[in-house]
This record gives C-alpha cells, structure tokens and sequence, in this order.
C-alpha cells in the first residue's frame, strides 16, 4: 500500500524531461518552484477548509492533494520521500517501537 | 520504510487517550480541531520559506513536520492515511502503473 | 490616503448586485465564501514568498492582493474595514497615544 | 478613523530601536524575517476558520491579526502602509471613482 508514495515520487521523476504541454505536473515544473509553493499554500487552505466542514471524503482529498504538491516540490528538489518518512523515523522512533507504543506503553514515542 | 505512515497513525490513535500533560500529540487533540488546523498552516508556510531557503535539510524536516501534522488531522477526524494513498493511488493510477511511467510511456498516468 | 480602504469597501458593496460575468469580485462573491478563503490563503502564501526575495515592489503587490481580498471577505460577511481599523485601534490605543510613541516613550502602545 | 494604519506604521517604525525584551513586536524584529512570516500564515490560517465559522467578532479580530503583522513585515522591510493603499487606489482606480462606483456604473473600477 504504502510503496505508493515511492511509486509515485518515481512518476514525477519521469515528468521531469516531459514537453510542459503534456501533463498537469511537467507544465508546474515548467512555471518553477513558486507555482510549486503557492498550490503547497492553497491545498494548505483547502484542507483548513475541509476539516472545518468535517466532510471526511472531502479531507482525504484535500490532504492528498496536500501530500501530492509536497511530493512534485521534493522532485523538484532532487528530494525522495523517504528521506520525509526516514526523518518521522527517527523523529518518532517508529522501527520497532510502534508496537511498544500500540500496546499501551506511554513514553514509547518520542515527541518534540 | 513507508510502513512508517501506518506506524505512526497507530501511534497517534494511542495518544487519544493518553493524559493531555503526556505528550505534545495529546495535547494538540485536547486543544480541539482549531489548534491542529493551525499548525498545518503553519507548517504550509514553513515549508514554503524552506523551500526559498533551497536547504534540502530543512526541507525535509518541514515537509515532515506538515505529513505529521496532517496525520494527527486524519487521527482526530477517525481517518487512516491508507485512505489518502488509496485516494492518490486511484488518482494516479500507481498500481502497475508507475512501471510503465518509468519506461517512459507518456501519459500512462492521469492527471487532473 | 487612507480613506481608500473605505472606498474600497464602499465598490465591493456595489458588486454584490453586478453580473457574476461582469468583473472579478462578482465572480468571486457567486463562487462563494469557500473561494474567497482561498484566494486569502494563496495571497498569503504569495506574500511570504514575495518578501524571502526581498524585493520591495512585490512586497507591496502582493500585501496589496492580501489586503484586497480581506475587505471581499469582509463585505461577503457584511462587514466594514472601520471595525478593523477600531480593532487596531483599541488593542494598540492609537489614538493620541502613536504620537507619544513617536516621541519615544515606551510602553505608550499596549501590546498582546 | 484610517490614518490608523500610518499611525501604527509609526509605532512599529519606533519600535525597531526597541530592547527585545520590551515588546512583542520587538521581540518579532530580533527573531526576524521568517518569524514575521510564520506569523503571517498563522493568522491567514486563523482568519479562514474564523469565516468558516462564521463569527463575525472573530472575523474582525483575526482580520486585525493578520493585517497588523503584515504592517510588521512592511515596517521590517522599510516600507509604508501608504505603498499598498496607493497600489490599491491605482489598480481599482478609487480617487474619485468609486462615487461612480457607488452609483452603479458599472466597469467603473478596473478589476484585474
């Protein structure tokens, strides 16, 4: 399920040499990081939005539109999505400790 | 590795009943929708002002911080991030999909 | 100088009976209140980028398209800038306190 | 009633050679730029859940909120208030149009 997102980080990867008519993320390639930013920016806003309707499908939208822009703005940086995931890691100390954590033991997560 | 999405929506399900003194999680859900909100606009706009830095490192650790704050959003609105990928999956068409992509087969995936 | 932000109100009040084809704000108002917050939040998000490149004329376009769309959402809601603005005044006393301030006495303006 | 925006423009104009500790806004000063913007997400965030909720109190405070720290980037940037009021006035035309405005002649006000 979750290979989805490296799937898809591999996708934009192949945008990157495509004519900016073709497809929706060649051309906000094609108009630079500031487009990139400013769709980061609106879906922000969108998902406010959303969550204050509590519409749940309208969130889950919203939010992958959300984690979608992140992901064109980390290809555009040369960035993978693991290095997000490997950063809530070990942020979190998920590896072997979100079962620690998923039977009640407090403390199990590390949080800022 | 992307495990750690699910990983830590475990984690941030068993903080909803954990003592709002106990961690910085349970005192975001305490603090209601509003707060949680807040900080996803807050880190929409750090990631946008890292972004302009062009400092890959704090990229990385911004669009952790804005994937995070989302994932404490879905926790408190009773929605899994599988839902998301799944939303990104359909959109995108990653399922055998994104192998096609990687050959080079333009317009093998969908977008809006 | 100032009076321009009344003036303004007073012209969007007048778009709210024009033609949805006919100008910019009229379009925004029949899209709805969603579409307005939108527009705030990608102003926003201009404005920040606008000011980490640090050039001036920007700066102030972009402040300029925030602002402008605060007072559309303001009139949508049937609100004046004056309550704003007495806002402002209130939580800073500025009225016949800016000029002991510009003499330098501290604590003359009252700050959250 | 609208010289209250070039009045705080002053007392944030003095507040720059503040101690830190002193004031909030000096405070801001010291952390700098990117705690300037941060701010201004912030309250656009605020802002849009305060419409969405519908509380024309709140709408008024937040509004307040983010146009005050815009005031603050400006003053950081060496910029006037009087900047964007004259963009305003010459992107919508106001001087003396928006009494033509106001009578309903349409296409008065040049609308991008």
């Amino acid at each position: 399920m979750t290979d989805i997102l490296e799937r898809l980080a591999d996708v934009l990867e192949t945008r990157k040499q495509a004519d900016p008519e073709s497809s929706y993320v060649a051309r906000l390639y094609a108009k630079g990081l500031d487009a990139i930013l400013k769709k980061i920016g609106e879906e922000a806003t969108e998902t406010v939005m959303a969550a204050k309707d509590g519409e749940a499908d309208k969130i889950v939208y919203e939010v992958a539109d959300l984690w979608f822009h992140t992901l064109v703005l980390l290809a555009h940086q040369g960035l993978r999505p693991a290095r997000v995931l490997a950063e809530l890691d070990r942020r979190y100390g998920l590896s072997g400790i979100a079962e620690k954590a998923a039977r009640g033991e407090q403390g199990a997560v590390k949080e800022s």
